[in-house]
């Protein structure tokens, strides 16, 4: 089946974005799936005339070039996480019973879009359609970027891909993720590393204790550290950024009767903007304990974990919010204005930092509600397109 | 092949021993197979023609009838563990690699029999089949128990099934069960339970701890109470015996990104026989939690892990080691004469305590290193074999 996007030139704005939005939800994209959604949307694209389009797997960029001297990033994923007896979508009228009670009550007697996808991201990017459509004349040249492979590992991710394979497409001073946000903005994100913390031992047989050396015990040390510890929330740029410190997992022992040779505890350390990755892990394990991504067990120079075994297992820088930009400080203002929520910090790794190491502040802003993502139930008020449609058109005009 | 088991009535009592043991030993009875090596026994025991001989399964017990006021019991295992190249045996002479330095050292100059089963019993079964044909006169009324399945899990153990099937087939004043003990005697045996302590949490995703409760974290207290315990020794009728409480496992968590809803340690205590069952659990749980095997989980009314939740997960007794009656008086002090070993506490669970909770006083004794059980390179000198057949021939006589 071919997949067609587009709306009639003769329809209302309401209309074309329902239309965009009811095409784009009824092509099944769950992650892996996403090449015919992609090539509905490069044609699409191409057919408009005035953007230059480009695809990369199933990542298409579109670009105007009209010489403007800054330029906004547009990128939305346009896969999916699988579907739950949610697919293909529906418009439910108001007082369905599929509508949940907490978007009834902020939006009574409004119509809602049901289905995988209805708010992680679709509506998001049948906005970035409809603009790439419409707004020919943009303040700012515009870059926009639908991709794939975001719901997934995240070495498949499109955007990734793109970035790595040709830098040049992602180029720009600001960028604005689709992500749900009920069209608030929410900036940057805390960083993220995971280590094991490694106790040692030797083994022995349990009834005769004496002869090993217990390193589940030795693990009480590790977690009284944890517990010690006080994690601080850091205001960056305005956004306040709570950080963790967590044991996620343990592990340890061979046998009922035997005494553990070996303590495994996960660390996962969630850290503010304010500190680079290097800092991060300074305060973990010390400056120079060397230990990185699949280097093996280094042990601890300093830090909270001084003096035990550590194994780098993931680091994921933070990403400045990018709110002392201009761009980002007036963008924040038409969003406070419209929706009345000031901007909040992303707690959680999102792609914004994918822009950050790039050197372009990045924030999310998106239609529906990020509590009812990835939910079976997952749900946008017809309300929110058309106030992400107005919100971007007015600051990009 | 039907396996005969038998020594010519003119052999030289050396030549009897080392021949009965080259049978057994070269018939394969790693546990599950222990049938035919058990026909070839009862089929023995039945042709001495003095002997009651009865079977449960693959379990042969042999007794006398001969009115004397007291009954010895004299049990060994005829399975092996499983075979590491080490089957088929081999008589090994003095100078052969094959012989550990260690064995060499203390023998000198001594033939050795090499292979599966050469310590871990087969020589004691040895011994005792010599006895079975040639104590036509004993002091005490014996019975002898050639058992199955002791290598695995307690609930196959012969001995157990044969106690539970036919209790008057098992009756005596004091038993001698012939693990390895390089002919000394090792009394009683600590106790030992094992269960679960739980902490309990709320799980979150870890970029959002503070919505969660960390149950691994919480485990710390749990580990600061292990380290703060100190282990016993105990002296109970003059064996010393070193009491243990280890965490030998320990896991936790749901994945790498989740505040973990709950964490368990796994406890091993391991206690002296002067404490009952009972005793020991008041001390780790309180006498009142309730928690029992299969029983689920409880939370500790008392103990070292008051107020945590506990899973009972094996229960076994201590057994007292019998030294203050007069017959283990009589023949430690005959052993020692022989041996110049002292009676020793032994530390792991053992069948003797099977007969102690059925009121029967048991000791180990038996040829063979216990540290060699198990080894690929399992072997016992010649020598080791006849001292055990001199002290029970001379004790029994």
């Amino acid at each position: 089946m071919t997949v067609e996007i587009g709306f009639d030139r003769n329809a209302t704005r309401v209309e074309a974005l329902n239309a965009l939005l009811w095409q784009i939800m009824n092509e099944y994209s769950v992650s892996d799936d996403e090449g015919p959604l992609a090539d509905a949307i490069e044609t699409y694209l191409r057919n408009l005339g005035h953007l230059t389009v480009r695809r990369h797997g199933d990542t298409v960029v579109a670009s105007t070039d009209l010489g403007r001297d800054r330029r906004v990033i547009l990128a939305g994923h346009i896969d999916t996480v699988p579907v739950i007896d949610n697919f293909p979508p529906k418009w439910l009228e108001p007082g369905d019973p599929l509508i949940r009670a907490d978007v009834a009550e902020v939006h009574p007697g409004e119509r809602v879009l049901w289905g995988r996808g209805a708010t992680d991201m679709k509506p998001s990017d049948a906005v970035m359609l409809y603009l790439a459509a419409t707004l020919t004349e943009p303040k700012f040249d515009l870059t926009y970027v639908f991709y794939d492979h975001e719901e997934v590992a995240a070495p498949l991710n499109g955007l990734r891909k793109v970035v790595e394979a040709h830098p040049d497409w992602i180029q720009g001073d600001f960028a604005i993720i689709g992500e749900p946000t009920s069209c608030g903005i929410e900036g940057g994100c805390n960083g993220t590393i995971r280590f094991d913390v490694i106790c040692h031992g030797v083994a022995a047989h349990s009834a005769r204790a004496w002869m090993g050396e217990n390193a589940i015990h030795k693990a009480a040390d590790v977690l009284n550290r944890l517990n010690a510890y006080e994690p601080q929330t850091i205001t960056v740029e305005g956004l306040d950024y709570r950080e963790g410190l967590n044991a996620t997992l343990i592990s340890g022992g061979k046998g009922t009767n035997v005494i553990p040779d070996e303590c495994r505890v996960h660390v996962n350390y969630r850290f503010a903007p304010d500190k680079t990755l290097a800092e991060a892990k300074a305060l973990m394990i010390g400056v120079d304990a060397g230990a990185e991504l699949g280097n093996g067990e280094h042990v601890a120079t300093g830090g909270v974990f001084d003096g035990y075994g550590i194994e780098m297992k993931d680091e994921s820088p933070a990403a400045r919010p990018g709110m002392d930009t201009p761009l980002a400080r007036s963008l924040a203002a038409l969003a406070k204005e419209r929706t009345g929520r000031d901007p909040l910090a992303k707690l959680g790794w999102t792609d914004v930092a994918r822009f950050s190491q790039l050197g372009i502040p990045a924030v999310n802003m998106g239609a529906g509600d990020a509590l009812l993502a990835h939910k079976h139930d997952e749900q946008v008020p017809e309300s929110d397109l058309i106030r992400l449609a107005d919100i971007l058109e007015e600051w990009l005009s």
